[in-house]
């Protein structure tokens, strides 16, 4: 199994790739069940989900399924309302202690994502590796604090220099549950845990340090004594990479803007997954071979999993993703 | 001039201090012009467009004023239909050649602003510089083509890559305009000019290099003909520093998450402006007053401007803007 080996350290002849989000709306077959559902239904009924996650590996010859979920997806666990409209909201933000004081856990944590593991890995082939995942705390905290998606995140960043120790009571509910959630994962079939800090990016490397760094490491080492692969994911992080060094991982990913050469000399241990930006795939086809074949370049020197350096687009061209993966596929290590 | 004599890198007994969308909704006094007026109005204004400019610095003893426009303000000239409700939104987007092509100056690119560079100037104490601005091409690329806000800007990565060629043409007709807009400014009784990259932080280097550094740089140049001091201002370019190193300018803005020590060591020429974290005037009072010192120490070792890492919010409160001024008037070099 290519994408474990090369997650362990092992020596393997081909660089391994999947590409986040490959399960989703660039896929037309997706887009046909997505009309007769809504989101939430389609992530809560095991047998759309499992399906949706092997959608992708009919198509292309990747190494690794995803299963179809959302990193908001354990928070109705804690009470949390949900909605996605299509991005995540809340219906209540959270902007009090007492609203944090009041979250506890109130049943099981979306055992429809276990269900929906189990059916995937009954049907995958045996050399693809399934990968299970969570938002990391600092992450849901955003979404929690600021309602929705925003561009600057200012009740969060406001939460958190105004109310510091009622962020730290937050982070701590939320690691609690992401290691329970991710646990829950792993005993489902998972055998990579990807861990998303999709907003990493709105902080300065000290308050990474304080509000990110023990909660995220908390989580994956209580991951590291399940013994599965765990692969952290930054997003404009470039300037981060010491404090990531901090948190244990087989993996880290790097988006489209952090090098290789940055990540190799901070993560020298690690091996690097990325980074591909995701607009490139609307490059004429030589461009994409290029370019991928420069990422495959860039990243010698160390083990590689080869992925996009964020989530591929809804209007991607199916044809460009065929050529990546057949470009990343026929090179020799 | 404490501002101007920092950012020629003659000796200054103190820090001078500005503070980015200083005239603004955090202040009671704009909010209530605001009420009665839109933003394209006040704008558009010289009378108006000078008081807001000088409202900030009847409360604060900044070392500046910037004037009271935006950086779209000067595309109509181009023919370009920008509203703000309350971001710009651009009536018809660009996402073709032709649409390029049809790009020309149409008239005086808005006169208003140079009025009201002069009003200002009539009524600003003699110690205090008086700041124009622009968009750099890049950014206001970005903005015409993806039709206003966003989280990724999908619409306008895609063309970068779709379109490389076409993207270059609106670069280049952008560069056109933003010199004869800057210079104007200039003419009109501005002693420093800020470029502001806004959405630098989309891009990877290599990008950078191709689509923002000659452009910026041809502009940066035409300025330093007028002998107008330089600020360049790039947000979330931590991993962009070695590319603004070659882009002419007396100083560089940095943000919240970018190093004075990567700056300083990318950037040794340059004075160094910035980088105290919007959101930490939400903090009580001793924190506010110990990260600014925090800003001040790590700035040393060079020419340092203080100001915010990106614009002051609206929900600021006005007292945590005094003890920021206080504690950086206070300090002494």
């Amino acid at each position: 199994m290519t994408l474990l080996q090369t997650l362990r350290g092992e020596p393997a002849s081909r660089v391994p790739i999947w590409i986040m989000r490959q399960a989703g709306r660039y896929l037309p077959e997706y887009r046909a069940i997505k009309e007769k559902s809504s989101f939430e239904a389609m992530t809560r009924d095991p047998a759309v989900a499992a399906e949706i996650t092997l959608q992708p590996l009919r198509r292309f010859a990747l190494d690794a399924a995803i299963i179809f979920s959302d990193i908001m997806t354990p928070l109705e666990a804690l009470g949390i309302d949900v909605v996605f409209k299509p991005g995540p909201t809340i219906a209540e933000p959270i902007r009090s202690r007492k609203q944090i004081d009041a979250l506890q856990l109130r049943g099981p944590i979306a055992p429809f994502v276990g269900d929906a593991l189990r059916l995937v890995r009954l049907e995958l082939d045996r050399s693809v590796a399934l990968i299970g995942f969570g938002g990391a705390p600092l992450t849901l905290a955003a979404y929690l604090i600021e309602g929705g998606g925003s561009k600057e995140y200012e009740h969060f960043r406001q939460f958190l220099r105004a109310e510091p120790q009622a962020m730290h009571a937050l982070l701590e509910k939320l690691t609690d549950l992401s290691i329970a959630y991710l646990r829950m994962q792993v005993e489902s079939g998972a055998q990579v845990i990807q861990l998303f800090d999709s907003w990493a990016g709105l902080h300065d490397a000290a308050t990474y340090r304080e509000f990110a760094v023990p909660y995220h490491a908390r989580i994956m080492s209580a991951l590291g004594e399940l013994g599965v692969a765990r692969i952290y994911f930054a997003l404009g992080a470039s300037h981060l990479l010491d404090e990531i060094a901090q948190i244990p991982s087989e993996a880290v990913g790097i988006d489209w803007r952090t090098t290789f050469a940055a990540a190799r000399k901070a993560l020298p241990d690690r091996a690097i997954q990325g980074n591909l930006d995701p607009a490139l795939l609307f490059a004429d086809p030589d461009t994409i071979r290029r370019e991928a074949r420069n990422v495959l370049e860039r990243a010698r020197g160390g083990p590689h999993v080869f992925n996009l350096g964020h989530g591929i687009w809804q209007q991607t061209p199916i044809e460009a993703v065929s050529r990546l993966v057949e470009t990343v596929r026929e090179y020799r290590l």
